[in-house]
């Protein structure tokens, strides 16, 4: 089974061509960077990716987590594996120096993050949350709960989880019931039970940080009566050392489709005394607080969809450039051929290869705002970079994992029937890849943030600016003497106009009628991703014709970017139209149907 | 866990509104065919499946088919019911009198089909490719092997399978290596190794019969020196009775994403002496006499993507009838709602639903061409009948089986988190769908069916006089005094221009350069399927209609039938302008990447 390799090339061209680099140049604290550096580190990762964490995929799918009497055992070569991933320093990134952090761009763990999850999604998971565990304490908790927890964390010596999810409260947390009990020495004491915990517990390092939602006596119903709390699986002393255990423990994995390796835990918080628990922000703030850490999330389950369609990519094609069957279809000649030339297959790998590289160019779009929100000197800057982030994050969240399910799948069927014997790795990712569409927050839910807080509240003033940069790309497409360059300008027009008459839609329909617009939300999530891909691979396509005027060098990589730029042009913004039907057209037949009568 | 239900009223809806068993009435065959008899069988069938194969589902898939000293075990509780099934008289439903058949219509036996397939798809994988073996041996056999092999297989006490592919011969048959040694007394020795081979030993039934392709010795080159064989696993003496052990044996099974239960045979002929065969129609007419058995099969794969997917609605909408989670969008109320009232979740249902009405009325239109094909008298109504089921038959398999692998995820999708836990049930449905658009012919190999020797060889005639019939269909609609109809009607009419000008671009290219035609002919298989089931839920709508228009009876049932009908239009048919730009645009794209630069 071929091993994952980093996409660097794609990369770089990101980087320079693109210039995504440049425009961090300047930024106070990546005053330092330079194309070196940015280079090292993703030839490193790629390297540690190859070496380490892809040969550990398949093994830690067929061996599991396991609970055993001391907790949750990790697959064999886990543990080895998460010591020189800390050793390498990969925990801290894009943390922030004053913990011990790297201070990084987002940018550069952007791609970093994708490459771990080419190589395995079901490690990535850990340090994923980790760091945004890192996030919401950093910039939420108390000067003695940062003192306390981040150093360990950003070492990556001690892990962090997302506790949000009962039985009974899933996508809904304003329903959560987990009891938060003041202590008199000013921490809290926690009971209840939650599901489906990330990483809950494991043995590759000594201690798991657990953010946790839990409601204090007394507090509000609803979404307005939750906190956010600090457990720790094991309690820190004064001197920061590891002290007793606390009163939380896993008491049951879930038997999963995929991401077998990653324990989901069953976790019980004070069974006998009560958890010992630290708040973090005010009490009642605690899904503000956590939306610090769900909206880093959420960007990362957005790149476990681009990196497993990577991974899923490299495997079908290495078959498809390998596996010998049938004849050219054209009968020509008897000699069995390839089966990357029969067109089909070609479609399908490009089908995969067009959104990828689409997917790629839209996460480096959004990490770059996301340092530019963070850093730029001008405020109005740092606004309009913000704006374009919480626009865009669910599109990323839905959109690619919904991407990274069908080109999975799309893997499985490059490889025909031995695509779906275990053994191949091909099934692999499409079990891993479905749950990225369901946690956190389904693809219908961010379909609904999208609509009723990213377009409808502000009245679609963000989206509009967002089209009318895209419509530029497309105007300068369509001027270029390059039939390729202006078919891709008149597709991205097109499909601009249909995204232009959906969002009207969503704005006169969502505050009168909320019902009509949800029924087509998700419809417009994918439809809005789609022509985003497009811009991208747009912009692409025209830095791709200028390189190649410019010169000659690395022709074939810019010639290849225009191909791939035509084909999602013909293959996905021709599906605008039709989407906007659904969109505009398609909501009373949504609504119709009488409950009884499903 | 709910059990599967048989869908009895849209099956009873497609027979007598739609009047579908009419069209059989006076057939020499079915003279005494009368709708109490029809409604019998199919209201047992669904009691058997309900009752029986059902909750072997997931205990199927958990505990798998092994392999033992002796060969394949199947899991607990399988023996019983495949007794059961055999008593019931359920494996000779179709088959002929002349060996002990009920010599029921295929109308019948493809509801009774779809019913297994949705109750337990990795149980009815055996029967029907027992009904295969008989139907090829039935029409190709030679008395003595008829006399042999049927009358047991027909009762069920043998089963079949269809031994065609090895590890250098998957999709390309004509690639196949094994051999046959013609022997003294006629019969012939092969010899060799096959993959893949469904139910290719188990212990359910005393002996298994396997239909062979392999090379006589001297036979020319290619798909024409392949020759068919019957090559049971036990010998049968002279009085019918089994006599010795053949040299057969199964040597592995394969580790697969899905259908656990159904065991996939590593199988080696001729390890020692060499496998006993007789002879199946003539020397190098194997292919040809393979395909009776094919096409049959291809049509029941196609069964196997409608049950799984109704299967997987019927879990989806109870937990969305049955959940509660969030409140109403409006925000008039704070009331907790059941997930049902989420207009996406209603989408996702609907998007199930529609089509798995669409995919049911076109299965049945097909079944009812095969009735008439074989026993219609006039010759121009069995040629014309035969020409529409060898033109949708690529159809059924390919566009069925992608939307069960698509209406699985989604009733995933509709589950949440919970859906991604293998005790819920959801999961298995997508992993056991997702081999169905991969065996007996991959989508792409249907496609390539499709556009060379249904559309290109007889330059449209088969599908424009669809096309017709079809516009006909769309005429009567917009005709229709109803806002709802007209619509439709309009929506049909829409995407059947989509349709004729991609059919135009088939004919027009196939001939003179197939690899632009292949390159659109997953696409073009994906739009004939969505117009066709737009098409015959057109039908429904009418005749729905019509109904409502003489009485009130049953109301609610035809006011469901004309809002699906209505969802279908509005989020399928829309898709059709699209898909046509894909087919016809889309080509050059496919083609013009350098292999070197994937």
């Amino acid at each position: 089974m071929p091993e994952y390799v980093a996409p660097l090339n794609d990369m770089r061209f990101l980087l320079h061509d693109l210039e995504y680099l440049d425009k961090l140049v300047g930024l106070p604290p990546y005053r330092d960077i330079s194309s070196d550096v940015v280079h090292a580190i993703l030839e490193a990762a790629g390297s540690f990716a190859s070496g380490v964490l892809s040969p550990l995929n398949q093994s830690g799918d067929i061996e599991g987590a396991k609970l055993g009497k001391d907790g949750v055992v990790m697959p064999r070569g886990w543990h080895k594996a998460y010591q020189d991933f800390i050793e390498g320093g990969w925990t801290s990134l894009s943390s922030s120096e004053d913990y011990g952090g790297q201070n990084l761009p987002q940018l550069v763990s952007t791609f970093v993050e994708e490459i771990w999850n080419g190589a395995n999604l079901a490690f990535t998971l850990s340090p994923m949350l980790t760091r945004g565990a890192q996030q919401v304490i950093a910039s939420r908790g108390s000067d003695a709960v940062r003192r306390m927890f981040l150093p360990a964390m950003v070492r990556g010596a001690w892990t962090g989880t997302m506790v949000l999810t009962e039985p009974h409260a899933g996508s809904d947390l304003a329903a959560i019931r987990t009891r938060a009990v003041r202590h008199t020495d000013g921490t809290y004491r926690l009971h209840g039970q939650k599901i489906f915990i990330t990483y809950g517990d494991h043995d590759m390092a000594p201690n798991v940080v657990h953010l946790v939602l839990a409601r204090v006596e007394g507090a509000p119903h609803g979404s307005k009566g939750i906190s956010l709390f600090v457990v720790p699986k094991i309690l820190v002393n004064q001197d920061g050392t590891l002290g007793e255990r606390n009163d939380v423990r896993c008491v049951s994995l879930e038997h999963k489709m995929g991401i077998h390796a990653s324990p989901t835990c069953v976790m019980a918080f004070g069974d006998n005394a009560g958890a010992t628990g630290y708040l973090v922000g005010e009490e009642n703030r605690g899904l503000d607080n956590m939306f610090v850490m769900m909206n880093a999330a959420r960007f990362a389950v957005g790149l476990e969809g681009l990196g497993i369609s990577e991974r899923a990519y490299q495997h079908a094609l290495a078959y498809a450039k390998e596996r010998v069957q049938g004849t050219d279809i054209s009968g020509d000649n008897s000699d069995r051929v390839k089966i990357i030339r029969h067109p089909d297959i070609r479609r399908m790998l490009l089908s995969m290869k067009s959104r990828i590289e689409a997917m790629r160019a839209l996460s480096c779009s959004v990490a770059v705002a996301m340092d530019l929100a963070a850093h730029h000197p001008e405020g109005s800057t740092r606004s309009q970079n913000q704006a374009y982030v919480d626009l865009i994050l669910p599109v990323t969240k839905g959109w690619f994992t919904e991407n990274g399910v069908e080109i999975a799948s799309l893997g499985i069927q490059i490889h025909g029937g031995i695509g779906f014997i275990e053994e191949t790795g091909a099934a692999q990712y499409l079990r891993d890849a479905r749950i990225t569409s369901i946690y956190e927050g389904t693809t219908g839910i961010q379909a609904l943030d999208l609509i009723g807080r990213k377009v409808a509240r502000d009245k679609g003033q963000a989206i509009h600016a967002l089209i009318d940069e895209m419509c530029q790309v497309g105007a300068n497409l369509e001027r270029e003497e390059d039939a390729d360059l202006t078919h891709i300008g008149k597709a991205l027009h097109a499909s601009l106009v249909a995204l232009g008459d959906s969002v009207q839609f969503i704005i006169d329909t969502y505050p009168t009628d909320p019902h009509r617009a949800a029924a087509g939300a998700v419809p417009f999530l994918e439809l809005f991703g789609i022509v985003c891909g497009g811009w991208q691979l747009g912009l692409a396509a025209l830095v791709a014709k200028r390189k190649l005027t410019e010169s000659s060098n690395n022709s074939s990589f810019y010639v290849n970017k225009i191909q791939t730029s035509r084909f999602y042009a013909d293959h996905f913004l021709c599906s605008a139209g039709g989407l906007a039907q659904k969109i505009i057209q398609g909501a009373n037949a949504v609504l119709a149907l009488d409950e009884m009568h499903f």
